[in-house]
């Protein structure tokens, strides 16, 4: 296992101490292990909580900041944060105007977010994230699996709630944009988990696994390798087949790394994706290329398409400053 | 070979015409292939151009834009680009204030952008990065070879034509911050060129190569896999025995993944970098953690840390706009 961790048990509290001492602009509570906006509570703003497992960075520490999350709750690598510090989270960020919950649909996040709001001194609106059309249940999840979307939420929502709207209008944006996102992924390797010391799963040389979730969980199927094209192709038709995502003002357009895929093949994959979408008569409106929903060290990535419309795109535009997106500040 | 390419020979042709889809404000030469800013030339800036062989990205291609590069030559995987694309880009950014070549110390971009220099329509001056510790002269290298700095060059230097100083002004921002810049890496596990498809170098499990080149070019010694604490004081210790850091405005501290090394591991290895410099009476000042001069599907990481002033630090907050770098703006 080459890894550059320490002791495999305390991977998430020494990043945690990483990420506080790189961004200063940030508050690391490393008891409860919860990163806050560093003027958090904003005073009259709905606030903004989100978490999960680790081993997803930069989801979801990476986009606390101005414009996007009030606070992210780690978990354990792959396992969900625990009620005590969503409810942490959630008071530490209640501005007086409520606190919306956005969490993956995982079991474990959507009982615990659920348990947390009912901890939590304000009041709480939860969104949940299912945007993975890759299986309709799966290994840890009632429904379809949350993914790539999370991160468009994040920001829309995000800019959403810095503009001053109230919860239901931030949750009702949010829940736009997940019912208009859908994603899939593809893993050319298996990640390992420290603590495990393993490959999570077997992928024999020349086979990848379509459809996978990003803790390893099994896809829709094992097939041979294919060439960039052909991936994009695999991955893009079931989404196409599933939103109709011509009609609108274009799509955003997101290809994501799973953590070992390095940039430049991104953007093979990414001219391939714009290839079919052009084909396909759906216009792109903006992009995100990069490694922004991780699987720790797998290879591989994931599409995301949100069809968007005039204030998706506005609020997407919107200044953002966090550790892993900034723009506009 | 579990890449996300197609043919093993396109793969710069393909990433390239991904850059240009999901990047319309840049505009890229594919026959030359050359990205320049879609404004260039801009009239009476100096500008920017480096270059060098793919493999590295986002470097360089992913930092043009306003504040940081004009042009940036794509060479084949590990390969310098030729002279003519170079001077292609020298006088396409031509703004009639001269033109800035960052070249990294390897002998072919060092020969073919002097050939460039030659060729071109203007007049140019070349700064030479050097700032690897690892090894005094290497497989490709007379002297040090050119690796973290190359970035923080391109941003500040970036930055300071930006601001409408003259060629020998910007020039001279380029070689204060090579002259108080140092790096060291390290592979955990060797990169796979496409075409050669099979790794570079072979790499036991449970060792590491130590001063690593990012081509995969041997470094120090082979020395056991250590903690993230360990490989860190192993990265520092030359690093700090070759330049003394105290006494200035602190340092910008940049944490650099090598292409498959996660996220998460890198700010595991920031707060050991961070704990070290907190002995050794060095402040930070400003820090990067992330993938931004890579080798390719290489694990592992590279520390780099630049001495900075007062003007450094201005100049490395001023805005910036380019696909990996962005802020302000």
């Amino acid at each position: 296992m080459n890894k550059l961790i320490n002791d495999p048990g305390n991977v998430v509290a020494d990043a945690l101490r990483g990420l506080a001492a790189a961004h200063p602009e940030l508050r690391v509570d490393h008891e409860q292990r919860v990163v806050f906006r560093g003027d958090a509570p904003v005073r009259g703003k709905v606030g903004l909580v989100s978490g999960g497992g680790s081993g997803h960075e930069p989801l979801h520490a990476g986009f606390v900041g101005a414009g996007m999350l009030d606070a992210a709750c780690a978990g354990e690598i792959f396992t969900s944060p625990v009620p005590d510090q969503m409810a942490a989270a959630t008071n530490g960020v209640d501005g007086g105007a409520g606190v919306l919950h956005i969490v993956k649909n995982y079991t474990g996040d959507v009982m615990n977010f659920e348990m947390a709001a009912e901890l939590a001194e304000t009041e709480v609106v939860a969104v949940v994230i299912d945007d993975d059309v890759a299986v309709q249940d799966s290994l840890y999840t009632a429904g379809r699996r949350g993914v790539g979307v999370t991160v468009l939420v994040e920001k829309i929502a995000g800019a959403a709630a810095e503009e001053g709207r109230p919860l239901d209008a931030v949750a009702a944006v949010a829940r736009k944009v997940n019912s208009q996102g859908r994603s899939m992924g593809v893993a050319l390797s298996s990640c390992t988990v420290p603590a495990a010391g393993r490959p999570t799963f077997d992928l024999p040389d020349g086979e990848m696994e379509l459809g996978i979730g990003i803790h390893g969980e099994p896809g829709r199927r094992r097939v041979p390798t294919g060439t960039a094209a052909e991936i994009a192709e695999m991955l893009l038709a079931p989404i196409l087949a599933d939103l109709d995502f011509t009609g609108g003002d274009g799509v955003i357009c997101f290809v994501n790394g799973m953590g070992a895929t390095p940039l430049i093949e991104l953007y093979v994959m990414y001219q391939e994706v714009a290839a079919i979408l052009g084909k396909a008569g759906v216009p792109i409106a903006r992009s995100l290329v990069g490694p922004y929903i991780t699987s720790l060290d797998m290879a591989g990535c994931s599409v995301t398409l949100l069809k968007a419309d005039d204030e998706i795109l506005r609020l997407w535009d919107a200044p953002v400053r966090t550790p892993a997106l900034r723009w506009g500040v």
